[in-house]
């Protein structure tokens, strides 16, 4: 039993107290909307309450507007049909969220630019009522934009709470702790509420400062998210301690970066290294002084990973000074799972999907369906690494009116402490292969490529991301490596292969790194003497020379991307071939967005599948090394099939496939101290064969063999 | 009657007095592998004889090897496994068509790159035996290739008719007649034929010397094509005058280009231009002697349009001083008609696929279906711009096989001269409209645009020819013009609409002339004023700043490449909007290859279609201008009208819709000198509605109106 933190709500006494027995509740939180009434707090539960510190003195920051976040913020592009452009600077920008700043010298800490040749616009005005900044003189049919600092007059995670649930309460508004005035402010009401909250076991933080990228546009909707994002750190203080330390000047478009805000999809600029280097500093400096005083007042702390990111980089070189106890985060699919659980800390807690929501928990809502969706993927995530708590979010009442939600869960809870008790919290056993997912960004990202905000599906990612999603559940160890620590350290003696997934031009596939002669050396002579590659989409690519993919000899296979329309490809017919890799599929492979003019670049290559006239599944031999190209691989039982049979094709090591490999695509086999475990991964009862015996399985059951 | 030339052959004689008289033949012709006999030069028609001086003496060249035709080649590149790399250089080389030129200083003719780290390699040898370069202290798991000067020692456009019809008789050798022997021996051979065939009216010179880049592979199967280039002139005559006259030198890898050969799908360097320039001079030169000697001998001198391309250039600075009579080409759709058709010259000639071949006229064979979906193209190209004389190629006796061909032919031949004659040599009455299709090319390149060779079906090419097939038979002016010409003269007051098509970075879509600032001012001004803009797949575009379409707010569309995943966009229904573009369409949209992740970059522009969650069909108001966006247009009757259209609309000629568009889709309507004419394009017989009344067009039927 226990292992399970209930969301309390005041008012639902009696049901909590059938709940605690029947679901093993150990502790009890409140959150956002929700409070915890004495009585619920005298259960014999240990007490979580949650703490978001930059939006805790509503009153406070009113009386000190000047210590509201800050971030910079763009207008659209303006095309110049006059000599007269005005631009509009919050055209597009929420106005509940944000204020333009023009307490600041705005000359120097704004910045017009003609984008059209590059130069930067020395005279314009800025027009206070209109919020129009003025160009004379311009050049018609240029195009202007300007980058503005902006005050956060909404913290945008309360602020989507309050559209989300029509909240009609007052707008919280985050505080900037940069501030000494505003820090010292914070330290000091902290230390106040852990002296009256004695009954409270665990601060939950909600994560610490500065929210991650969340900008609204002109009709209160999400613009532009970015959930690892550090544009919302900006200050005149912090730019000018910056430019203190690091001996140079960031601009506005250093960090606006042409609406881009430094996406993680792009390979990162020395200046935004160095940028993210100096807030998880600032972050983990002060975050340590909160959980100290924690500490002081004998309760642990833990940190809530999902809404105030920036600095607290879980796996950035920071984290753990710190000093948490524990991180709990939102677990909406095996990636995000992973993302918490493989966390270097001692517990980790899962809130798992659906948060109990009336967009879920409504008439004619099918909660357990959402559910079992989301299980099953933390489900084969945890298999591989259990997490030590789970726990849910949101209004306890709403998920009540739901019976069968709340046996559900209790099902959920039974699998969650099996998983982990009975692997002793080291999860399955597994294959000893080791992937390394190689992209620009390298550990820092551990679980975070490849999107944009909470694993949400988006058209450029879902292709890249069903291959993460997959291998968070496979019995491999996955790492993350950049560039740079091949660069540095050549590729480690315990890597077996390297995966190298994401569109050409994206810190994911590598962009110009792959020009880098001794990137390809490192690679090629590490594959040559027998090491495993996967590419996915458009690896290794930077366009040189009419050439897109740069180790076309270890994939086998080149992109036409229009230059060599000349040079003859051979045509395709579309047809599957037999190999070890495509042996469960029996159906046509989905490759997600897939890929157009792939071609057979290696005559060693085997092309195994073609889509649309395209190469979509290739193996190729290279030396001793294999390699697999595949399209793209959207997550789904076939899929996830051809990945872990080329994980194991391409390692040599297709002798493993009895032991791991079952019968049923739908159906995956794992050992917890030796015995087998079945987890069903789909909505049907499945039959499967192990060693000679044919098991049935539930839907979405996990069967355990003795 | 007349206006048609006969491909003779001896032994047919009684067969053509009849087709004489049945098809209006005025002329004769001999061709590749055909004679004519004295017979048949007797029949009073105009004789022409086929002449393809750069194969004439074989005897001669074999003796004078030296003067072989070169051109540069390249290796495949190899992987270094080792410290010493052997690269044979002929591996993936027709050694029947090719041998290398080592009878030059190799070290100063060849070349041997590190391709991983672009460095020229200075320590290597050959092995004439192997044909293997060999590298000692190569990089390891870097690559290498060889740039290496070869000799043709077969002519290759004989070379393919020899493979395509098994012919067992010598190989012609190409003669290189820059070398002043070599020239001077082929003038005195031509004088020579001339005196000695006094019963030649016209000489039809295959085109003059250097074939275009057609290089076969190890297995005698084409490996690279390129129908306009100008990789055959090289020797080391040629890259020494070169310098000379350029003051520059070219190296191997400024001719072989990393493979690419400077195909036309790059933008030209500077050195390429004048590498062409340089050509052009000596090629014009050279035939304006071969010309006036035929002039001499009272005969009339043509050219055929179709193999030895290199430096003819009939759109270039230099086709008129040759002082050719005619030319007659090859026309195997509308594209390639208009090729020839718009060639400033007085007469122009077309030679209708298919060839009187045995791939086609053999039992089994539907030379008439063949025909007739070539006729109805070409039929639309001529009916816009008329052309003087037609003819067929091949083997007659061949078609003669198939009597309902020969009726067929009847037909076919009485349709072009109708269309010639009934609009007095001008063709259809025009909308006025004006287009130009704007390229890093421009006139140069005029209906040469988007394809490898022969309007050959290409996987990059047919979303973007098919917009050129459909314009070929519109009722407007099509010029091509460049970027330079822009920037020279700006945007010509008679042009009323700009076409950009094409795959990002390539010379179609136009590449880097996408970020010149004078560029986009002046196309954006003359939008505004009220210019109609077009553009096609990736137009205007180019990767800068996480933008790839430059004039995405004169398109209102821009494409997502992955870095700026993080802008939300808005999801798309797939469902086609009611416009005047997209009236006659009933059916799903044919986009070709189309485009993923296009979504609407401004608020004025009208998403009138979405096909794979991508805008695939765009309208925008810019100014008083307006543009239409499409993600692909292959050739077909559906596309036709949407283009024509948006052409219209785009120019705010809506108004001539009733004049112009008929009310069936596969029926289009011209005028001749006022008189409405019907072609149906398909082979259904069709029933459409003219001024009120109905009319029936039979299966690709021509119809007049009275």
């Amino acid at each position: 039993m226990a292992r399970f933190t209930l969301p309390g709500e005041t008012g639902m006494e009696e049901k909590i107290k059938e709940l605690v027995e029947l679901w093993g509740v150990d502790a009890i939180r409140d959150s956002d909307g929700t409070t915890l009434s004495d009585e619920l707090m005298n259960l014999g539960l240990n007490v979580y309450s949650t703490l978001c510190l930059v939006r805790m003195d509503n009153e406070w920051i009113m009386k000190h507007p000047q210590y509201r976040q800050q971030m910079y913020l763009m207008s659209e592009r303006v095309t110049a049909d006059e000599e007269t452009v005005r631009i509009n600077i919050m055209e597009t920008i929420y106005a509940e969220q944000f204020e333009p700043n023009d307490d600041v010298d705005i000359n120097k800490y704004w910045q017009v630019v003609d984008r059209t040749c590059n130069e930067i616009i020395v005279n314009w005005t800025y027009e206070k009522e209109t919020t129009e900044v003025i160009i004379q003189n311009a050049k018609r049919f240029h195009q202007y934009d300007v980058v503005f600092l902006a005050y956060q007059k909404w913290e945008p995670v309360s602020m989507y709470n309050h559209i989300t649930n029509k909240w009609t309460s007052e707008h919280k508004i985050p505080i900037d702790v940069r501030h000494k005035e505003a820090g010292d402010h914070i330290l000091e009401i902290l230390e106040d509420w852990l002296t009256n909250h004695p009954k409270t076991d665990v601060v939950r933080f909600t994560t610490f400062f500065y929210c991650f990228d969340l900008i609204y546009n002109q009709y209160g909707k999400e613009k532009q998210v970015n959930w690892f994002g550090y544009a919302a750190c900006v200050s005149p203080l912090a730019l000018t301690g910056f430019q203190e330390e690091y001996g140079y000047e960031l601009f506005p478009d250093d960090l606006a970066d042409n609406r881009m805000y430094n996406t993680p999809f792009k390979n990162p600029t020395k200046k935004y290294l160095d940028w993210m280097d100096f807030n998880q500093r600032f972050v983990a400096e002060f975050a340590k002084k909160c959980v100290d005083l924690v500490h002081k007042h004998n309760k642990k702390a833990i940190m809530f990973l999902g809404d105030h990111w920036a600095g607290t980089e879980p796996y950035g070189k920071y984290f753990e000074m710190i000093g948490l106890d524990a991180v709990v985060g939102a677990a909406g699919d095996g990636v995000t799972t992973r993302m918490i659980a493989d966390i270097p800390i001692k517990e980790t807690e899962a809130r798992f999907y659906p948060y109990f929501f009336p967009d879920i928990f409504r008439e004619g809502g099918e909660p357990v369906k959402e559910s079992l969706n989301v299980w099953s993927k933390c489900r084969r995530a945890i298999i591989q690494k259990p997490m030590e708590r789970m726990g849910y979010g949101g209004y306890l009442s709403l998920a009540c009116m739901f019976p069968d939600f709340i046996d559900h869960v209790k099902d959920v809870a039974e699998q969650f402490r099996f998983i982990y008790d009975s692997s002793d919290g080291r999860g399955s056993e597994k294959t000893g292969i080791k992937v390394a997912v190689l992209n620009s960004w390298g550990k820092i990202k551990t679980w975070q490529t490849h999107q944009v905000a909470h694993s949400l599906w988006n058209q450029r990612c879902y292709s890249y991301l069903g291959a993460m999603e997959i291998m968070a559940g496979l019995p491999i160890e996955v790492e993350f490596i950049s560039f740079d620590d091949i660069r540095k350290n050549g590729i480690r003696e315990d890597i077996d292969l390297i995966l190298n997934a994401g569109d050409a031009g994206t810190a994911w596939s590598g962009a110009e790194n792959w020009i880098d002669a001794g990137i390809l050396e490192t690679i090629r002579s590490w594959v040559y003497a027998g090491g495993g590659f996967i590419g996915i989409g458009e690896p290794t690519a930077y366009p040189n020379e009419g050439k897109l993919f740069m180790l076309e000899d270890v994939l086998g296979v080149q992109k036409e991307i229009g230059l060599t329309a000349s040079c003859n490809k051979p045509n395709r017919e579309e047809h599957l071939e037999a190999h070890f890799i495509t042996k469960d599929v029996n159906t046509t492979v989905d490759y997600g967005e897939g890929m157009s003019m792939i071609y057979q670049a290696s005559p060693s290559a085997t092309v195994l599948d073609v889509a649309k006239r395209s190469c979509s599944l290739v193996v190729n031999e290279y030396g001793k090394g294999r390699s697999m190209y595949m399209a793209g691989c959207p997550f789904n039982d076939d899929n996830a099939r051809i990945l872990f049979r080329s994980i194991l094709w391409a390692t040599h090591n297709e002798n493993l496939e009895g032991k791991w490999i079952t019968d049923n695509i739908h159906v995956e086999c794992n050992y917890f101290n030796g015995i087998a475990v079945l987890n069903n991964n789909s909505d049907f009862a499945q039959t499967v064969k192990v060693e000679g015996k044919v098991y049935e399985v539930d839907p979405y059951g996990l069967k355990v063999l003795e």
